[in-house]
């Protein structure tokens, strides 16, 4: 049993490296099996939906810890522009200590959807939501609509930088991104949300 | 002569729309001859080099034609502002007269790649560094690391939007990465560069 379950985590890192790698033509079942590791039949056990179950539980699991890690940066009491220097920092670090060929499983799926891929489409776009979901009420403005359009300003910003930093094989994109995104919050009021007050010890 | 010079402008079209909808998986030979009818024989007589020759020069295309787009979108004397909003929503509406299922080549490519594509990466951060030079010179701050800086946010922003408007199948992201990033120019000069001054009629 623990091993039966060992082989279904092994093929899903697989599939998740292969994704952030090279994409969703990258992630063939032959590759994730060469990958993993594991059989061939244990790919069609635990995904009997084959390649598009596989992928779309990959990126369910990608979207789940990517949303903790954006949860974790804006916890907290610290001022907005140093939390997001951090998490934009933090991804330059990790994607250069990656070896500079990684980058975000999601929005590598999402530029390679072709027609009738509804599926894999729909999934790519819950990810998304629910980053923009768990930001926007980590974010100190009263009005809703800007602290979401915010949030999905820092998710555009997130998967832009993946896309320079993948072209550079260099994380500097994502330290741009988070100096000017920073930057954005020493805005004057009438161009920017009145930051809510929050209570301090 | 005519009929021929017809035959590699095809192939070149097809490639460019096959790698904007579904990236490199998605341009093969096999593909671009089914949507060019152009015959497999001048495919390999144009692009002796095969499907790389053939996607980096539809690259370089595509990056030329994007390029002259970004300079015109900040030529002349209107508000910064105005011309990043305009930029982004002309994005947008694009994004959507086409369908919604079509990004920018070079982005697709640039998280397609595997490992040993170092020419067409090359290429993709070759067309990235060309927008960032075009777009630099035409900024209006003295800083020139700060003009450089601002134009690679905004080709972040721009990459990222067509990930999040491939998701969602709606320009949207756009036109909220244009509010954002025009917003910033209202910052204190503290954390933006001063405006160099314009001469104005």
């Amino acid at each position: 049993m623990a091993r039966t379950s060992t082989s279904r985590e092994r093929i899903l890192q697989a599939t998740e490296m292969l994704l952030r790698e090279g994409g969703l033509a990258a992630a063939g079942i032959k590759q994730v099996v060469g990958v993993s590791g594991a059989p061939i039949g244990s790919v069609y056990h635990y995904f009997p939906g084959g390649k598009e179950q596989m992928v779309i539980e990959t990126l369910q699991r990608h979207g789940q810890k990517a949303r903790d890690l954006l949860g974790a940066a804006f916890a907290g009491d610290r001022p907005l522009p140093e939390q997001i220097r951090e998490l934009f920092s933090t991804a330059a670090r990790e994607f250069d200590r990656m070896g500079g060929t990684k980058s975000c499983a999601i929005g590598n799926v999402t530029l390679d959807l072709g027609r009738g891929e509804e599926a894999l489409r729909g999934t790519c776009c819950a990810c998304f939501d629910s980053w923009v979901h768990a930001l926007e009420p980590l974010l100190p403005w009263p009005d809703e609509r800007r602290r979401r359009s915010f949030a999905e300003m820092l998710i555009v910003a997130l998967e832009g930088a993946f896309v320079l930093a993948r072209a550079q094989g260099s994380g500097s994109p994502f330290v741009t991104a988070g100096e000017w995104l920073a930057g954005l919050l020493g805005q004057p009021s009438q161009a920017l949300p009145t930051r809510r007050k929050r209570s301090r010890k």
